[in-house]
Order: structure tokens, then C-alpha cells, then sequence
């Protein structure tokens, strides 16, 4: 079984990684970015078949280890 | 509009963010862990209408600026 989690700064924080993005797009002529913000994934490889347990067991890993719930948002997806 | 460009590593691709995340999921005892990858995600706010144009030129953004063909893949997503 596969889990992707999408982990996203919250709405408000600070996101110097997006702001220059969009500014590099900018000096490059792509005039029409009007923002851009920069998130990151991360796929497991899960063991098991059990889609409910898997996704009890993934959230936990996100409030240990992957996500800073302080200024992060995150979401779990549980595919195959 | 909106844009969410997906990046990740090219199959094959050594990736020691995932290496360190899986080791360390299994340091703390989540043992069903069997691998993992990380990648990102950008999402940009766009001017105009016209999705495909809009496709066209963040295909553009990506080749120039935002992915590493070399090594990784790209996927793009236009909402709204």
C-alpha cells in the first residue's frame, strides 16, 4: 500500500522559498504569476492491507516526525 | 487560476531525504514502513483565463526554471 501525504505551510506563514519563485518567474517574462508558494510530498511504502489502520498509523508519523504542525498543514492520501 | 506543479525524483535517482524519513519512521517504531520518497510541490496563482495557454507556458516555467530534467519528473495540474 502506498500513502502520499502533501505537506503545505499554513495560510500567513512566511514563505521566502515561494516569494522567489515567483520573482525568478517574473525576471524571466513570465509576467502572468501573480504568486507561488512551495509545498513538499513524501511517499511511504506501507506494509499491510488495512486502509483505516494505515491512515491512523500515517497521521501519527506526520504529528511525530514529518510535519512541524506548528506551521505546517498536511493531508493524507492512501492509494492501491 | 490556479497552477500545482508536482516534482519528484526520476526513478532510479538516489534520494537520501527519503532514506533519512524511512530510517527515522522505523527509528521511532513505525515498523510497516518499507521505503520513502519526498518531492514538491509548487503552486502558482496565474493571470488570465485560458487553461491550455496557461499549461503551455507552465510547461515553459517548469523546463526553464522549476524542474531538473535531468533528474526529475514533472506533472502539472491547472484548477479552477
Amino acid at each position: 500500500m502506498k500513502a502520499i501525504i502533501h505537506i503545505n505551510l499554513k495560510p500567513g506563514v512566511l514563505d521566502p522559498q515561494g516569494r522567489t519563485i515567483a520573482r525568478s518567474l517574473t525576471h524571466l517574462g513570465f509576467d502572468g504569476v501573480t504568486a507561488a508558494r512551495q509545498g513538499k510530498t513524501i511517499e511511504l511504502d506501507l506494509k499491510g492491507e488495512d486502509k483505516d489502520a494505515a491512515e491512523t498509523q500515517v497521521k501519527d508519523m506526520c504529528e511525530k516526525l514529518l510535519a512541524n504542525t506548528v506551521i505546517e498543514n498536511y493531508r493524507i492520501e492512501i492509494v492501491e
